[in-house]
């Protein structure tokens, strides 16, 4: 049994935090949100985020953010990828031992072009950190909450922090492969969220099975040469928190990223789509980023760079894929 | 403007003829059902196979095997991989001069583990081929009989042929890549199969997105194991003949492949779900001669060694799905 703090009550951090009270660990979940954790310590349940699971009733909850992380000797961190810097600089202010944080965020930040683990890095005392991994892959958590079968990796720059994260989350329904390309694991994951985006709207727009396969195998094809030059091993895309979760995030009615392409096929335009979200849409942020970065890195992204101008520069849906489809005859 | 024939009036061998006829090729096809040839001729249709489609109207179909290969400069063979042998010992009998010869088909023969560019090449006199190739991707015959855009590769070892092929069919609803990996993309297209089988098994059992997704990977990263030792380059499974075909055939209402594994994740007999779906279901032969090479090339292959099982050992579908997911921890 370990002691462990899941920072964040959105979906996947219950979901995950739903995991480890399932492996008998002495789990605690921190949020804001009062009634939120109220609701979980009390219903055992998180009905905004997971409205169809019944939690483990061991699970607990907290406002108190100091509390969580004294509670825990491994953190996972599970907010979004724009509050990262601000949460780990509060965890930092009330940590007084050297902990293992394991994030399962999935962005790139703009401007700075950081992964999620160096935001980490960044805001921690080197002193309070053991290490730090990401855990990523094929998961939506509303299947992961009702114990559907499962299956993630887990990556680290120290593989010995991923087997320790494999250990704690490993069970009958949940599978953790571990591997050590920690660059790879977060590129992948982050995006992967883009190609979600543009399926969306494809598949909005009335096109085929077809297209949208021709997509995502174009989609992973960009996502492999931008996570090469970042300095991924281009292996991990073949892996889970590649193609794994680029399948997942494009073909699953759980995708919010899909979502909200799919109503931009439909003719919303980006700020009727997020208004209606009502959830964070990592892949509008991380489009943002993967444009700057691949025009900074010189690496051709023709669904990102189509999807850039849609999103931030008003170019019409149908001309973006039609310039998709028509471009030179190629090599593959 | 080429003289084209294509041989096998099924729904793909159809599809591909009215591309070429959109295309402004005289294309000829060739089919053994009279009635097919009259529907063809006549109607400009093939209710059986593809209910929707209105043809391009020059297309023309002929029982008679010598016109059809007389016709053509270029021959598309387009039949079931255990009629390729006698239909091309057939062809090589009526056969005046060297063609090209793009195979669309997608097994591997059992016993002998042959691809079919090799069964071709074993069957035809060496002075009456120009060269072979196949034409392989993401592309349901539905969806491109009514012009919805598809992306596919065209493969041969003399990438002049690769080329000639993507020529030939490139248009506006039908883009072609070229690619040299001959032996990577014959053995994607017909290993992908087997996991069709596969994730329609899980899928008819109820399981959910996130387990269909991590079957896929792990399938994409065996047929990559098994295609390597066979000779393949394994950045091919990265693209179109590789992922691209097993996302749209593990995920689409139209794959014949994923539909028998429902039934089989139903509760159906394999004769029964064969029964039923009256079409050739490509992956069931396939599975055991993926079986037997794997044997013999000493490949670790767990789907397809638990779909063998299950198909032709009797194995019951909640073990073996249940073995899959409780095997032990591993690397990635």
């Amino acid at each position: 049994m370990t002691n462990v703090s899941v920072i964040g009550t959105g979906s996947w951090g219950t979901a995950l935090a739903n995991v480890l009270a399932d492996n008998g660990h002495n789990c605690l979940m921190w949020g804001k949100t009062e009634a939120t954790i109220n609701e979980l310590n009390e219903q055992h349940t998180n009905h905004k985020y997971l409205p169809e699971a019944q939690l483990n009733k061991y699970l607990k909850a907290t406002t108190d953010l100091k509390q969580a992380v004294l509670h825990a000797e491994i953190l996972i961190l599970a907010v979004p990828t724009k509050a990262i810097r601000s949460v780990t600089a509060q965890i930092n202010d009330v940590s007084e031992a050297p902990k293992i944080i394991i994030h399962v965020s999935k962005g790139i930040e703009p401007l700075t072009f950081k992964r999620i683990s160096e935001m980490i890095e960044e805001e921690m005392n080197t002193a309070l950190i053991k290490g730090v991994g990401v855990l990523s892959g094929p998961s939506h958590a509303e299947e992961v909450a009702v114990k559907q079968p499962t299956t993630v990796a887990v990556a680290s720059k120290d593989i010995s922090v991923a087997r320790i994260a494999q250990d704690l989350f490993m069970n009958e329904y949940f599978r953790v492969y571990t591997n050590d390309d920690l660059i790879g694991v977060e590129i992948g994951g982050a995006l992967k969220n883009i190609i979600a985006l543009a399926a969306g709207i494809t598949d909005g727009l009335g096109y085929g099975d077809n297209a949208k396969a021709a997509l995502m195998t174009r989609g992973l094809a960009e996502i492999t040469r931008l996570g090469t030059k970042m300095g991924a091993d281009p292996m991990t895309f073949l892996g889970l928190a590649g193609i794994g979760d680029l399948i997942v995030t494009c073909t699953s009615v759980h995708s919010r990223n899909w979502k909200c392409g799919n109503m931009l096929g439909k003719g919303a335009t980006l700020d009727e789509a997020l208004a209606q979200m009502g959830m964070v849409v990592e892949g509008v942020r991380t489009t943002e980023a993967a444009y700057e970065i691949s025009k900074a890195f010189n690496v051709e992204m023709p669904i990102t760079s189509a999807l850039y101008k849609l999103l931030f520069e008003g170019l019409d849906v149908n001309t973006g894929v039609m310039e998709l489809m028509s471009r030179e005859k190629k090599n593959e």
